[in-house]
């Protein structure tokens, strides 16, 4: 069986011409590029909770790292480099050099290079730091929504949440079903429109936990609440045969890793172009308001939780 | 049962006045001194692996930050921020009150600021990224070491290995236990002799693995090998009631988290000066050669190991 050294250097040692120091020694060194900040990110995923036993390598390696690069994203900041901290039950050649692949194409795509990290043994977990890099002057919080603003979001909803229901048996989504699973199990970082909303919004968070939980964390950051218009909020195609998952799917589903942002009215132009630049529909859902809460156009609040708990 | 949000406010949110900005947001803002490279380690520490399932989890913080920190001793680096991504069994509060009250003390000790990190439910993973910096023109690597130089190591070596070898059952430390066991669960990070090597050192280790594994990565980055005076090595007084011992825990055994470090010999009175400076013990134990491997003085070969391999 090869060795812990063996597999950390046939699959994750790779050259990072952008680090001063990449994996090999003690710890990594990197050079952030001057009048930036360092955005950081961290997310632990775990065999059995974020995605199923048998769940294809290749598409946890993706999903690994795009969580974290969703959190660039709502952040407005650039990826630059990543560590990976590994536990494996057992040293699998082809389990790890398929989840490299999905991890390694995605960091190519966006330009993160791997420069440190871990392996040991243990039951099947994968953690990734994440390093970005963004404009002091331009970087996206969650504590920027002010009352008058519009709420929008990027693409749409409840795939990812109907694809768990359908892993679940809860539900066939037939034809639908594969482009539902691709939503669940390799999502797409919104890292353009980040980039684009960057200077432009409000605030902004990426939506992990579902709509009505991930915008209720800004209205929280904020001190403020939301007026929703709940038709307007984009859905899923595949929820169309689903009426009555829409609110559970597409309001509260979490895994999607759109995009929930605020900005002053007179942006609305520019949020459209920047959607269209960035090549993702931008929807506007609602506006903030003084009072706290999420409530719909007729004045009925919309119970949300403060996220997926992992310990409720 | 408390919740996720809930367990995080109340253990992990701490205030972070050295970061533009901490836990809470999407990604943590850090802001690098200027002239400063930032140093990036991680490490990934599993029960039953790193520590066994009853030690104390006030220890176990305290060692989950220490093996990071003594990463960033090794390269001579300033300690500044950390995230903490934590895989827990159940909410257990008493666990993580203890585990917090370890981490934060030594965090508090070495200037460190918690910034960000992850909380999920799965078997006992802790993961620690620890940020540091350091100045390039006196950064510790491992690839610097020339024929020539003077082998060095700080401390006493062994204990840890005796506290294990104890712990199994495979000796009695008898009145040494309790030093012993405090040196495998409560390692002190020697980051003032790092920091005081700095700009001194040509090359530098920390000793996770053992002397003989660690030494071996400077030898093997650096392109050279090593002869030891074997009886020079320093090691833990309760070695001196097994002798046998000497070489599986001394020069070979890991978890002492010491130094090892490579120097011109003109610096041999400004590296005891450090020493003295540092509170820690340094020690002359051989020189570095041209021919590749580790000898004893009399030419025989040390067999080592590329480390402690969770594969093996």
């Amino acid at each position: 069986m090869p060795g812990e050294f063996d597999l950390i250097r046939r699959h994750f040692a790779r050259p990072a011409p952008n680090a001063v120091l990449g994996v090999g020694d003690d710890a990594a060194l990197l050079s952030v590029t001057p009048g930036r900040l360092l955005a950081v990110t961290s997310d632990m995923l775990v065999a059995g909770r974020h995605f199923f036993a048998g769940t294809d390598p290749e598409s946890i390696g993706h999903k690994t790292l795009a969580v974290n690069l969703s959190d660039l994203a709502a952040m407005g900041a650039r990826p630059r480099w990543a560590t990976l901290a590994v536990a494996l039950p057992e040293a699998d050649e082809a389990w790890l050099a398929a989840f490299a692949r999905g991890f390694f194409a995605l960091a190519e795509r966006f330009g993160v290079e791997l420069v440190g990290g871990d392996t040991t043994r243990g039951p099947l977990n994968l953690c990734v730091t994440l390093f970005g890099e963004v404009d002091p002057a331009r970087v996206l919080r969650r504590d920027g929504a002010r009352a008058g603003d519009d709420v929008w979001v990027s693409g749409q909803l409840g795939g990812a949440a109907l694809a768990l229901a359908h892993l679940r048996g809860e539900l066939d989504l037939g034809a639908a079903a594969g482009a539902c699973l691709h939503r669940l199990h390799c999502p797409e970082p919104r890292l353009a429109l980040g980039r684009a909303l960057a200077g432009l919004a409000s605030a902004a968070i990426d939506i992990s936990d579902g709509l009505l939980a991930d915008l209720g964390h800004i209205l929280e950051a904020s001190g403020a609440g939301a007026v929703l218009d709940t038709g307007a909020i984009p859905h899923d195609p595949a929820c169309a045969a689903f009426p009555d998952r829409i609110a559970a799917c597409a309001w509260a589903g979490g895994d999607d890793y759109e995009l929930c942002f605020t900005t002053p009215p007179a942006c609305a132009d520019a949020i459209m172009r920047a959607g269209r630049a960035a090549g993702v529909a931008v929807t506007r859902v609602g506006s903030i308001v003084a009072e706290p809460g999420i409530r719909d156009a007729r004045g009925g609040v919309l119970p949300h939780t403060r996220g997926y708990d992992h310990f409720a």
